[in-house]
């Protein structure tokens, strides 16, 4: 495979996991809109061809997918050179973070709480770093208006939210019965 | 060591990790306030003692830790029981999306957008899961006001917002200068 300049005039319209692949504006590709791979694919990372991926599509033995044992950062014997989050990653921690928020949401929020939720989802669907996730996204929250009047109307609404990117994704439907062992209680008690 | 019931009139002040153990307002130990190593230990799931604990301070084997190869949630063939995050987990993907919108915010924002996003980083401080974390974050942004003239000064606030937090858990200071390649370009460019 040979290494895909940037600035080529015919850059590719597709990456090696089959999905489309996202630039931005300025015609660079979006690296929170495309998973690692394949935007490792299109700047030209993946020199070596596919003779490292392994059979679940990662890279094997470079680290370049975890940033396990990368470099240090210049002048710090702590960070290393981690790279950006792909779309993957920036989407799990992202789902943590709103699961979490609702699993801390109040039973009986005062209307203040109540606006300020409605405020944080419309706000987050303008600026989630992925441009096409979020305009989804503001869709879905236009579409089906967050529930904000409980903790419980607030966690099956993420729930739902997430389902509908999940399917989106060809991924299995979570069942909403269990969002608050995941993201409040734990399976134990 | 004894298992100790939630419910005891005497709950612990302290963790295995030295660390004051976090109460909700109603008595219970707080997930997202506290590691999990001293979640376990103060609602007595570490039943083996110290005998688990590596020289890292994690358990080991149990897959506690990690959710790794924990049973699968009932009625699905894909998703397993993990359990909710504990205070560093949450942390780390907050920071994920946080630095993320950092670095996908425009160069030159509209007033509209100048306006979100201090909006967005108010409510954050209100509805952030620890909210002990969330106060000291609070009171950070009242004492450091978020720039949001453009994407160099936001990223190098929430840069220096992150490094105030590293400060108070003893962990190093990241050079500011790198946040780009941490969170937008990467360490190849
Ligand atoms: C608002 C938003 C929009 C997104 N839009 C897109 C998009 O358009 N295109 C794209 O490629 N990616 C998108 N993503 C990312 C995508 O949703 C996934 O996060 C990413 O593909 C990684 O998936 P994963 O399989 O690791 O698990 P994730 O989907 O990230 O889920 C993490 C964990 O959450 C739990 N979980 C799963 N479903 C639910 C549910 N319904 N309710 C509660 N808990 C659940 C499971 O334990 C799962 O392992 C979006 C993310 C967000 C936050
Ligand atoms: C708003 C907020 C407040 C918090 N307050 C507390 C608290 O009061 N008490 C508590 O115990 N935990 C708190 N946390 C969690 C804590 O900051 C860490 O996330 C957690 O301890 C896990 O740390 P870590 O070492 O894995 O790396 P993290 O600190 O989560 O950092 C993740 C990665 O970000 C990069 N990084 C590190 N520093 C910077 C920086 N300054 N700028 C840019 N990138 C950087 C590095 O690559 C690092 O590996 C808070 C989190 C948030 C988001």
């Amino acid at each position: 495979m040979k290494a895909i300049d940037k600035m080529t005039d015919n850059p590719p319209q597709e990456g090696l996991s089959g999905r489309k692949i996202i630039y931005d504006e300025d015609g660079k590709p979006c690296r929170s809109c495309n998973t690692l791979l394949d935007f490792q694919y299109v700047t030209g990372k993946i020199s070596n061809g596919l003779k490292n991926l392994s059979s679940n599509g990662k890279l094997a033995g470079t680290g370049a997918l975890t940033g396990e044992a990368s470099e240090l950062m210049p002048g710090s014997r702590t960070y290393r050179k981690v790279d950006p989050p792909d779309v993957e990653q920036l989407g799990r921690s992202s789902w943590t973070l709103l699961h979490s928020v609702a699993a801390s949401y109040p039973a009986q929020p005062t209307d203040q709480q109540k606006g300020e939720m409605k405020q944080f989802l419309n706000i987050f669907s303008h600026i989630y770093p992925c441009n096409w996730c979020a305009k989804d996204f503001e869709k879905y929250i236009r579409e089906n208006a967050p529930q904000v009047e409980s903790r419980e109307e607030l966690g099956r609404w993420m729930c739902e939210a997430h389902n509908k990117v999940n399917k989106k994704l060809r991924k299995p439907k979570f069942d909403c019965n269990f969002w608050e062992k995941r993201w409040k209680d734990g399976w134990d008690e």
